[in-house]
């Protein structure tokens, strides 16, 4: 059998799995009454959400498939956006549908039969996003490897796939990211500090925006994140590979193609493995949530690793090949690590504990663990670009950084599981506490939102540094491509236009976040404007006995979160053309570097500061330092306020920036190898 | 007459100068009673700190000294190297002793002659500082190049000057700020926040401190940081130029020699066109104090471009380099300009507004103000780089980014001069408060003061730029000597060393942001503990009856900031030496471009939020949103408090840590030159 079969026979399965456990998870009962209608307006917020940003994304997706069109004058890279576009909106969608019916349900397992039951729904959840993403990326993919991934003069093509997904995710992340976090920061202001009621209460009428919040950004804003640098390291490894001449790849391989399928190879490995995971964690579910979830992960990472020795073997590939896989996973387990510590431990209480002398305190220690806490993940990426470099032959270390990040990834349905199983669980939480069910069963889901918090902290880590390799990947196929048609093409730090390249380059991730936690800070303000008039307008609403207007708060969240997700986007996908064209590949690929660097010290500063903020809060909460209400607490919770926005909004826009300006380079390199100078070089 | 004679002419005709004005300061009276004795604490204060801390960082210099001795085998590199640490502390130290002496003496001109003498002090004693650091830059300079420069062979031992000077603008700077902003955040914290009393209160014990800090780190440190920058660029130039093949000079110049001299000589001019300004600023001081400096500024700018038309012309260098003196003057303008509007402009009020919705909302749109604010600073330093790239011949370039840089620096003396300016007024603003003067006299200072914080965001805006552009001359020499030794060295993106470089680039400018922060954190803490427990445990303090013990406070943030600036220093001396020697000249070079990159861009955000942050404090406090006492108030006292160590201490640090990073690498390239691989490249 023709082995580019198999991506495609792998991602079929993986996609029907997750169509069971969904089939599974629709049978379990959904609760009645109070419970089913909060369920039904958070799943019904979602699909809205989903509907109105997937409209103007699809006219934004029409639009660049023109101007490919027209660029390549042939079908095949168009046809490859679309198909990425689709199967990242389809992996988003169906992720989401699935969470938004799981949510209701562990409430209800939780009610009826205890933790157990309840950590296998809220799992499942999370089960559907993560196969779907590993299997639609599979199949995608598989597909435009079969189609274009033997020919020389087509293979290119499949970079549009790249393209497609990129564009996808950023809408959805700073898209997703702006409507959670402004309807959070605006239901907690006024909520939690200014009336004095608790978290998801239901008089407030921002809890229903916030609860559609945790789907629409950590569910399908996450997942599509993900997908993007999935495909994006597979693509970057084809690239390298396919523009490897014939005495560099024979060190490493008997046939070209091998190393051209690997990374499709490793990725189908690593979707059974994670099947396999997500069956360890349901037969573990009588354990501590952290645990089974704990057993899944690196249960599955064992396999795979063991795996994909056997899948060199059959392929005939170098073992130093297989030393980069494992390089990439255990770098993953790394900056997992490392967030957990920055995001959960030490750091966190101090924090906490610099809330005695007010909130500016709190301030200034987060920022400070924040940017402590790029030194080790950045010092891991260094170490994987350098391992790399050793283990394979001179010239090629660049595809075994692509294949470490394939490493990181391939196992991508079980992290992305657990990772999806927060905001799930977190939900699950919001539903109980509104619909008033017993403390028993608040205990039980705030039992399981706990875990989540730590699962979704460690997963964002992972996701930059993954996203960090797969960009790194992708400009090093950029340069490939460039300089497999340029013959004296180097990105030399020495020359004035890399130089002024690296500038530029720094300025848009510091631009991006600029926007977008302006875009919180602005769209909060309407919602904190309105939620404070309809407590006072609506006669009875604080006594409980009017409801409040949930849509209107929705409303508002979905019109801020479209309208400022258009400025990012245009300025990521826009970004790199305008610099390769205008001042040339030289300077694009200084921009790319620049903008690489900056990218992931930004995210990963804003993302452990914004998740240490927001245990900090949690850890006063429990009691240390006075506790809820007291002074240290109204510290903490500033420190949370400003952290929403810097590591759901802001921080994961940088993974997917970086990702966009450099799959857009590797999709413009063809026609930019034509005249390197740019219009002004 | 030899040209070489020139730079130490001039030189010590700006330090007689210097030397006159400082008279002429001393005749002034200096009051009694209360304000003598509090102006006396200050002095006094600031000068045992100076003393510490010299101390400190000359066992510091005497081991880097003998490593230098060690290395090289010979005495003239440890010989520069002594020279310039000599010179940048006796420029920090002089310049700083007439600052403490001319703040008293602007309190009592303000209470006795009005707005015009005070202003006149005021700017004398700042005037001191800018004209001793042009002038001991010349001096210190000078002499190295008359006994250097002229031969091939040691023209090297020059960049031990700027090693010196670097060595001690990083202690000076990163002490000083953690001085200056622990006493800062301590002082306010307690007395504003938790006491209730004005700032500056008498009752304070924290107050001494907190005016001792402004000249320690606001005069002290920023001189030697603009001192480090000055010299760091002329060194680039004198570099870069010793190295051009005859090909590339002789399009540019009749004679090398010319080229390596004309830094010197435009600084030279630079000098003379500062001292113009300066008479320019006296001519106008009965004019309001803003439009005094400003015609100060641009007289002196305006004057030294025509004047480096005539230098150049005598010389016989095209004009085409004179350009690049253009493009670098206003460069700087424009930054400034930018600043201006980030600290002063729309964003302030926008902060002050968001103050409504609390503290967290502040944070959230100073952060983004700031992140924003890089953009066209940045887009300016791209476009000098393409600018001279366009200008001057192919490879020429990098000498036209050190001339550019040059231009902006030439007029330091009136630049310094203005921005020292702003503490004395501030500290005279203090004083008057403390001594309890009339309401008359404390309208005058705060009026002046208020100039000053303008003036000082602009400097600080200024001087990000001038170190940036430094800083990257001083890595295009460290290229070029590199280059020069190892034919086929370049620093190509695409290389696993360089790119692996630039991600370990990157972290520094972030864990020492971090380091400093939590320094400020730390000793602040300390600090708050110290001034409450005055406030408890000494009978009448609040009642005015008895005195605080003022001196404890100043010990505290003198030991804190002398612990914690060793951290710091250490990082940015070895940094180079360990990647340099470790990973060999391709990863430091990767490095110190993933570190100016990241420098640049974290200086920005921080200088620029601290300021906005700042004034929209103030503009509250002008009865804004409810003024004084108002919720809005207290928030926009968190955003204030959290933006001092922003731009007063990790904000600043940055330029001193790129520029320390970049000239230990031009130091130890010759060293590197031999090994380029490194023991483990």
């Amino acid at each position: 059998m023709n082995q580019a079969f198999i991506p495609l026979l792998v991602g079929g399965f993986g996609l029907l799995m997750a169509l069971i456990i969904f089939m599974m998870i629709l049978k379990i009962p959904s609760g009645s009454g109070k419970v089913k209608d909060i369920a039904e307006q958070i799943h019904s917020g979602a699909m809205v959400f989903m509907r109105r940003e997937y409209t103007l994304l699809f006219s934004f997706v029409a639009l660049l498939l023109i101007g490919l069109y027209v660029g390549f004058g042939s079908w095949q890279t168009p046809f490859a956006f679309l198909i990425g576009a689709i199967s990242s909106a389809i992996a988003g969608y169906f992720g989401m549908f699935s969470a938004t019916k799981a949510n209701v349900r562990t409430t209800v397992a939780a009610n009826e039969n205890g933790e157990a039951a309840a950590l296998s729904v809220a799992f499942y959840g999370g089960s559907v996003m993560g196969l779907t993403v590993a299997a639609m990326g599979l199949l995608g993919l598989g597909l435009l490897y079969y189609l274009f991934g033997g020919d020389h003069e087509t293979v290119h093509a499949i970079h549009g796939f790249g393209m497609g997904a990129s564009v996808v995710a950023l809408f959805s992340r700073v898209g997703g990211g702006i409507f959670t976090k402004s309807a959070d920061v605006g239901a907690d202001l006024v909520g939690k500090v200014e009336a004095g009621i608790p978290e998801d209460d239901p008089r407030n009428p921002g809890v229903i925006a916030d609860n559609v919040g945790d789907n629409v950004g950590d569910v399908a804003g996450m997942g599509s994140d993900i997908f993007e640098s999935y495909c994006g390291s597979m693509i970057a490894c084809i690239a390298i590979a396919s523009t490897m001449p014939v005495a560099l790849y024979s060190q490493m391989a008997e046939r070209q193609q091998d190393l051209m399928f690997l990374p499709l190879g490793l990725a189908s490995v690593g979707l059974l493995c994670s099947l396999m995971g997500i069956f360890m964690v349901k037969m573990f579910s009588g354990q501590k949530p952290d645990v089974a979830l704990r057993f899944g992960t690196i249960g599955a990472t064992i396999i795979f690793i063991i795996a994909a020795y056997f899948l060199m073997a059959y392929l005939q590939i170098q073992s130093m090949v297989w030393q980069c896989v494992i390089l990439g996973a255990f770098g993953g387990i790394l900056i997992g690590l490392v967030t957990e510590y920055y995001t959960g431990g030490k750091p966190v209480r101090e924090i906490a504990k610099d809330g005695e002398t007010g909130p500016a305190t709190v301030m200034i220690s987060g920022l400070a663990v924040g940017m402590e806490s790029v030194v080790i993940p950045v010092i891991t990426l260094a170490a994987i670009i350098l391992g790399t470099s050793i283990l394979l032959p001179e010239g090629a270390g660049v595809y075994g950084v692509g294949i470490a990040a394939v490493g990181m990834l391939a196992t991508v349905g079980i992290t992305m599981a657990i990772d999806a199983y927060g905001p799930v669980a977190d939900n699950a939480g919001g539903i109980a506490e509104m619909a008033e069910l017993g403390p028993e069963t608040r205990a039980i889901t705030d039992g399981l939102d706990e875990v989540g918090n730590t699962t979704a902290a460690i997963g964002k880590g992972f996701a930059i540094g993954a996203a960090g390799l797969a960009a790194l990947a992708i400009i090093a196929a950029f340069i490939e491509v460039i300089s497999h048609n340029v013959p004296d093409f180097s990105l030399n730090i020495g020359d004035p236009r890399v130089l002024m390249g690296m500038f530029l380059g720094g300025i848009f991730p510091f631009l991006v976040s600029a926007m977008t936690m302006r875009a919180v800070g602005s769209a909060a303000f309407d919602m904190i404007k309105e939620i404070r008039r309809q407590f006072k307008e609506i006669p009875g609403l604080m006594e409980g006995t009017a409801k409040p207007d949930s849509e209107k708060c929705v409303e508002i969240a979905t019109t801020a979160a479209l309208k400022r997700m258009v400025g990012p986007g245009l300025l990521a996908v826009l970004a790199p053309v305008v610099i390769g064209f205008g001042l040339g590949a030289a300077a694009l690929g200084g921009m790319l570097g620049g903008a690489l660097i900056s990218c992931v010290l930004l995210a990963l500063t804003m993302a452990n500061a914004g998740g240490a903020w927001d245990n900090a809060k949690k850890y006063v909460e429990k009691g240390h330092f006075g506790g809820k209400g007291s002074d240290v607490h109204k510290a903490a919770v500033v420190g949370d306020t400003v952290g929403d926005p810097f590591k759901d909004t802001s921080g994961p826009a940088m993974n997917i920036l970086i990702n966009v300006m450099a799959i857009v380079s590797l999709v413009i390199a063809p026609l930019l190898a034509k005249m390197p100078g740019g219009l002004f070089g």
